[in-house]
């Protein structure tokens, strides 16, 4: 049972010893509700973004299933005075700290020293932890340096957690019904250690109020029209409503929080109902999907096909749809066609060319259509235009035209022009010829 | 000059107008040194985790060559209270306050009011910002929804940044010696704000000890052995080296602080050339430097040509080439063959496929071939895999073979397996492929 499994990876209690009856009573007796959490990552290197933080985020998603809140998220260098301040700090606004990083062998690994010093607790080595660590070395063939011996520190409040996949073991601090958790900052030795031992220890501790979100995806319409008319649902109790801006258009987010899933559901459900009342065909997604998921599963269930030629996306759009699991099942091919020559020899007309340029809407469907013949699929899409920096002909940086070639015959293109950098262009390219495709797809072309 | 152009984008001072003494009088006459900086994030899915938060290390690698410390990072919620805490602390800790978020139309949009609240100055409607947001909806040819009229407030110490790129401007606020700069949370508009208007101004502004790095990017070399060698360099004084293992090989930064940039790179200088007699042609680029740009840069010096025929890939080898800017210079085609029949019709030998496999190194060298005979190009790449989840034909997920086709008749491959996620498999195919390439364009492959 989770408790257990939670319990298991912690020394002391597994192994039965005590270290003092502060930490060893806290850890039996106690079961205090955790609810207001917050997370530090520790570490110059991701303060000052030679690593993007992944751990920060990778926790948050795995709080709000736990019930607990979690209300803020900080990074501190290495630097011993900043690291005490942001614990002092979180010890007494949050009943759960979870941090990352810090851990390591090395002078400016300070987690334990900091934590340390925040409690006023003495820190010591621990044979349990001292052996654990001595045998990750030798199972490896090598001595351990004595920098490791820092690894098997504890503080009275304090027992390891398990980390089969690194040296450094996490640590469980428990005192005055609050709890501070620390795991390695490697994703993932990190990750191992949340679903192995933190996450089943914590879902034994939480209150059972149980944060669930419902996403509805809209495209079409503007961030501010999309908060007008849905703001009759602000009112709603026990909901919380968010609207984002997003590439692949408005996303509304739905909030209940409730005892159990199914009661948030129950709050949920008449809200999202209402929604695609209020919005109809603009919703083209829920939660995780995407916009080449949606594509995906369309071209499942009617078993069509479907190929590409793209010019200034280079392969991106190809890309895209090909970082769908299955998509070999309906995606034929794509020519990135970066040269004229390459697509008159794969079937785009030389005098379209000649007469309209090679970036104008006509090429676009041609190419969408020649994509089409060329692969013999179902659906062609074409994609023209200057991804920059630099003008092309005399075509500004920026300027798209992408066109969709339907079963029924018809090919249909859309032009943009966009004042962004190169590779946002191609992003917003692929984005656009998804949503034409989409819109082909749901006969919206006529 | 940077100053100037800092300026020109901040209403108000482009446009003469006075926001009241205190801001403007602040604007014009002092130059006080920022040093000691921390950057907030503000909104809900990036604490709870929804979006990756790259703002923060983008601006937070651009601050140390300005001479400015950065001492925190924090991520706080879409909550008028939070989000008033933690600039409470940041103002009074802090003399450079960086924070991108919350800046949108909507209720949720609390940047704003945050500041005003701190500050305990009044909210107003800007004309200026006003005309500036409505001519940004009309350009696009609709009204602007009254939520948006948010986007043009401002207070007595703050003046708006421009923001072309989307509709909401920037603040630049000042007062007491010490400045918030907020921009959106959209990257390319926070990073066109940055470069344009926040950066220049704060150079105008920078005083006191300027970090220089240099990067030296190495492969073939693990990080261990990569340490060994260096270490002779670690004991040089004012001089800082640090090794960092990426998917593209083994990075080592050198950093050096100095009054000025000039007597930084003087201390960097022998310690790079020192590096450079070491480690010699595992050296494949500096700082910024990307594997396709040294591909790039190679093709160009060369005036050779580079066609792709990729499958497991799915267009990600060609996408990758094709983020470089002029590309189409050497980048003749690329051609994503997820069928077999796309294969031969393309020029793979069929008997090939039948008798090794689509998924062998045969049909994989067989597509550099094709790809550089297709397309008339004088480097061919051919990819052919399984990216998963699911095998093929019994061949696992993970399980990769990339080739290359050179002009002296030569094709070359390398296959390999990893137990990885569909997309990080695509990825490390290509960083494969593209190292492969440079050993052929380096006559390393014999």
């Amino acid at each position: 049972m989770a408790g257990g499994a939670g319990i298991s990876g912690l020394y002391g209690v597994a192994q039965g010893q005590s270290y003092g009856p502060n930490s060893h009573g806290t850890a039996r007796s106690l079961d205090f509700p955790l609810v207001k959490a917050e997370i530090i990552a520790i570490g110059t290197e991701i303060l000052l973004g030679e690593i993007i933080d992944t751990n920060s985020a990778y926790i948050a998603q795995r709080l709000p299933e736990l019930g607990i809140d979690l209300n803020y998220k900080s990074v501190v260098g290495d630097n011993m005075g900043r690291i005490v301040e942001t614990f002092e700090r979180a010890w007494n606004r949050s009943d759960l700290i979870v941090c990352t990083g810090g851990l390591g062998p090395t002078e400016d690994d300070m987690t334990r020293e900091g934590i340390a010093k925040v409690l006023g607790e003495e820190l010591y080595v621990d044979p349990a932890l001292e052996e654990q660590v001595r045998r990750w070395f030798s199972g490896r063939g090598y001595p351990m340096p004595e920098s490791n011996i820092k690894q098997a520190w504890l503080i009275a409040s304090a027992r390891g957690i398990d980390n089969p996949r690194g040296t450094a073991p996490g640590w469980w601090v428990e005192r005055d019904g609050r709890v501070i958790v620390c795991m390695p900052g490697v994703p993932p030795e990190m990750e191992r250690m949340w679903q192995r031992e933190v996450r089943p220890e914590l879902e034994r501790r939480s209150t059972g109020e149980v944060l669930v979100t419902r996403t509805i995806k809209t495209v079409g319409i503007g961030e501010g029209t999309v908060d007008e008319m849905a703001k009759p649902l602000y009112g709603v109790p026990g909901i919380g409503i968010g609207t984002y801006a997003r590439a692949d258009g408005v996303h509304l987010r739905i909030g209940a929080k409730a005892r159990t899933r199914e009661e948030a559901w129950e709050r949920i459900r008449p809200v999202e109902e209402e929604m695609e009342r209020i919005f109809g065909s603009a919703i083209w997604g829920r939660d995780e999907d995407t916009l080449e998921g949606y594509i995906a599963s369309q071209m499942h269930e009617r078993k069509t096909t479907l190929a590409v030629m793209e010019s200034c996306t280079g392969g991106l759009m190809s890309n895209t749809l090909t970082d769908v699991p299955g998509s070999s099942d309906y995606f034929t091919a794509g020519f990135v066609t970066y040269q004229t020559q390459q697509k008159i020899d794969l079937g785009v007309p030389g005098d379209v060319i000649i007469q309209f340029g090679t970036v104008s809407p006509e090429t676009a469907r041609a190419m969408a259509e020649a994509a089409r013949r060329k692969a013999g699929a179902d659906y062609g899409v074409g994609i023209t235009g200057v991804a920059g920096p630099d003008p092309q002909d005399g075509i500004p940086p920026g300027t798209v035209h992408v066109a969709v070639a339907t079963p029924e015959g018809g090919t249909h293109s859309l032009s943009m022009t966009m004042n962004q950098g190169r590779q946002a262009v191609k992003r917003r390219a692929v984005t656009t010829s998804l949503l034409l495709l989409r819109r082909a797809l749901l006969g919206e072309l006529r």
